[in-house]
């Protein structure tokens, strides 16, 4: 059965649940930073996966990197897959700038999280559903 | 027409060319360290690539990581597409441990590259390339 390791999910906001994945918005303003989920149990690395899911995970990486795309411009987009911390299959989709606090450095253990408002959180999770809802 | 970046043509060796992307060992005895570079021109995200080709990348990559398995038998693959220095799509996958030089963080500026031996290179690349041709 799935199950989402529990450090994903204190980081994170659920967005949605698309054909394979969970696509999550990493709590942090610094960065538009989604992750996506593979919803399968007992993943590690993205040659566990199944062929066709490799695909449907190709075609979610695309999705999400169209969305941030659209939504912000950025400069690059990163993907990745680490998982050194958290073991659990997840991939990282990130909007990245020039003036960013990482820039050109990747962004992980670089400074301390900016959580969201709360109210900041909920109007963008509306708005990225709502795009994930019309470009399937 | 495909041009390969000087820079990562300097910090790589050429190990084989596969049907999409020329496969390349970092040059860093720290980790086993591969990079793909799809042999397309002016592609700067994965998005960039046509459809057939965007499953090729997965293939290979799938590959790639079906190698250092085999060989290394890591604890994690980091597979990852930045590109913030070099703008050039390029994958990097990656053979991490967890007594490696920068485990758990990413391994992306974090100390000075160990460069190999010329001999060692040279083993390592022809080992390297038998087995891709073994498991295209």
């Amino acid at each position: 059965m799935f199950e989402l390791d529990e450090r994903l999910s204190a980081d994170s906001l659920f967005i949605a649940s698309l054909k394979l994945s969970q696509v999550r918005l990493m709590n942090d303003t610094r960065y538009p930073w989604l992750i996506l989920i593979p919803q399968r149990p007992n993943l590690r690395e993205i040659i566990d996966l199944q062929g066709d899911d490799q695909q449907l995970l190709l075609q979610e990486i695309s999705q999400l990197s169209h969305l941030l795309k659209t939504i912000w411009n950025p400069f690059k987009i990163n993907v990745a897959a680490l998982g050194n911390v958290v073991a659990q299959l997840h991939i990282h989709v990130i909007a990245r700038f020039e003036n960013d606090f990482a820039w050109p450095n990747p962004i992980w253990n670089c400074g301390t999280a900016q959580k969201y408002l709360a109210s900041d959180a909920h109007t963008l999770i509306m708005r990225l559903q709502k795009h994930l809802e019309q470009n399937v």
